[in-house]
């Protein structure tokens, strides 16, 4: 079952301290429909530049990513500028250029109209309202946010919320959209304003998943080497929701897994800078994360 | 099998975005008793000055807290004043008096020399040491430190840890230790100092403990009202070391048991102030709770 996800494809220029990536493969359209294709097939709806080259669009098509939705504009594709410092959980945002990305108006290929499976990526939330009247009968409507909107956007925000199943969101973010410190009185507001689960990302703490009177709580794995977030979030939901898609089932122990899997996405991308370790990886390999998050969270019961 | 607890018994006065108290029972060797003594029985060493009233000792007695090695000198108990914000994983002290405990030489009664399970609670690293000096045949040795004597007395620290078999500390003060930003790189060169396991205390994040090629990831208990932190750490501990000393039994597995147990009694703590809620609690609450977190962090494997 293919999924749709409109977001943003762009060129991300990156310093941490372990080195420095200048205008490569970035996007939060990029990194999840990527992560996505270990799963499913993926339908894009983005915009960029005519400076976006060939190059990108045979990687994404090699990954069956189909583009009939990417706009393709005058002007330059989007442009972010960013650095870590050590602590590798803030990024600092050195220059942002939206350039064709400002005007961007998601239009959906008549075929992307059926589409069951939804992402919408961190874009203006009246953007992911305009995407979601396309939509003719989503089963799953899966988003994310961020502090932008939420300061800037809130009524609007909340407002796409009504119709969103899953928002996956930070830490931070949950508590500031609900205007509440306590992170479990936080979600039980956010999820009021419409999405039955809350998919709380906490970095290199991994995930709690909040849905009717049940909390999940996974783990980051645990690595040796966190070389560039950038993506983690996108990464995440991709795999989420690509495994959702995949398997067509929405019953709490599968979305338990789908997080495990959104996990374990999320680990390689910041392994490498860009799409760079999701390029290498294999199925099998996903596979092997997935039991060692099990064998790393695993406990006796009592009696 | 009694435990052989060291460390101080103090007053605490704290405030918090929820409320105030003065003077009230606190100390390393205070939480960890009685979190402990829900598993076995405990004998303390520390010191009080000549204010230290009878209703404590009446207490800590009633929770089979053996006071024999309970010095009583001269002076005032020492005092701890502390403030959290709303970001309760950090306190910031106001004030410290060491008054008594500022020259307290630990004197192990003669029974209690015979220990074998033995915690360190966070003294100076040389007084640790003086300690396991006095105890003959220890089965097992924990203990926690902290940041000052990370600065201050790290040789002394390193010594001590080379007879160490278990070490607490919090993340921050593990790459501190270390030297090093990456988590499991700063384990593995602390484990390389002594301590075969380290439980390494990430706050409201829960726990990983790192052992020979193995890590367990426990997660926090969540809790709708964080009231206050101060002592979760030697509550976590008190668990930990009492579910062990209560089960005689240190392989893998049943470590894993005593860290959900240590997380289970440092959810009970942040509860109340001081040892309050500890005081109302019984043994089935403790259960329960083990098996929420056992919900809480359950998936299905993959094949």
């Amino acid at each position: 079952m293919s999924i749709l996800v409109v977001g943003s494809v762009a060129f991300d220029s990156i310093k941490t301290p372990f080195g420095v990536a200048e205008d490569v493969l970035g996007g939060s359209a990029s990194y999840f429909s990527t992560s996505a294709s270990f799963f499913t097939d993926v339908n894009l709806v983005a915009v960029v530049g005519d400076d976006f080259p060939q190059e990108h669009v045979d990687f994404l098509q090699s990954r069956k990513v189909d583009l009939a939705g990417l706009q393709r504009t005058q002007g330059e594709t989007f442009r972010w500028k960013g650095r870590y410092d050590y602590n590798l959980n803030e990024a600092h945002t050195l220059e942002t250029h939206l350039n064709v990305f400002e005007s961007f108006k998601p239009v959906l290929p008549d075929n992307y109209c059926d589409a069951e499976y939804v992402f919408l990526a961190n874009i203006d939330p009246e953007l992911q309202l305009e995407v979601l009247q396309q939509v003719r009968h989503p089963k799953l409507v899966a988003c994310d946010t961020m502090n932008f909107w939420i300061e800037g956007k809130k009524a609007q925000l909340i407002k796409t919320l009504s119709r969103v199943d899953i928002l996956l969101i930070n830490e931070a973010e949950v508590r500031q959209l609900a205007d509440e410190p306590n992170l479990l009185k936080a979600a039980e507001i956010v999820r009021s304003f419409g999405p039955k689960t809350l998919v709380v990302k906490r970095g290199e703490y991994g995930v709690l998943m909040f849905g009717e009177g049940s909390i999940f709580s996974a783990p980051a794995y645990p690595l040796e080497e966190v070389f560039d977030p950038t993506g983690a979030g996108d990464t995440f939901a991709g795999g989420f929701v690509g495994y959702l898609a995949a398997t067509r089932n929405l019953e709490e122990h599968n979305l338990r897994k789908a997080t495990v899997f959104g996990t374990v996405m999320a680990s390689f991308t910041v392994e490498k800078f860009s799409l760079d370790r999701l390029r290498e990886i294999e199925y099998s390999e996903i596979v092997d994360r997935y039991k060692k998050i099990k064998v790393l969270t695993e406990f006796a019961d009592i009696d």
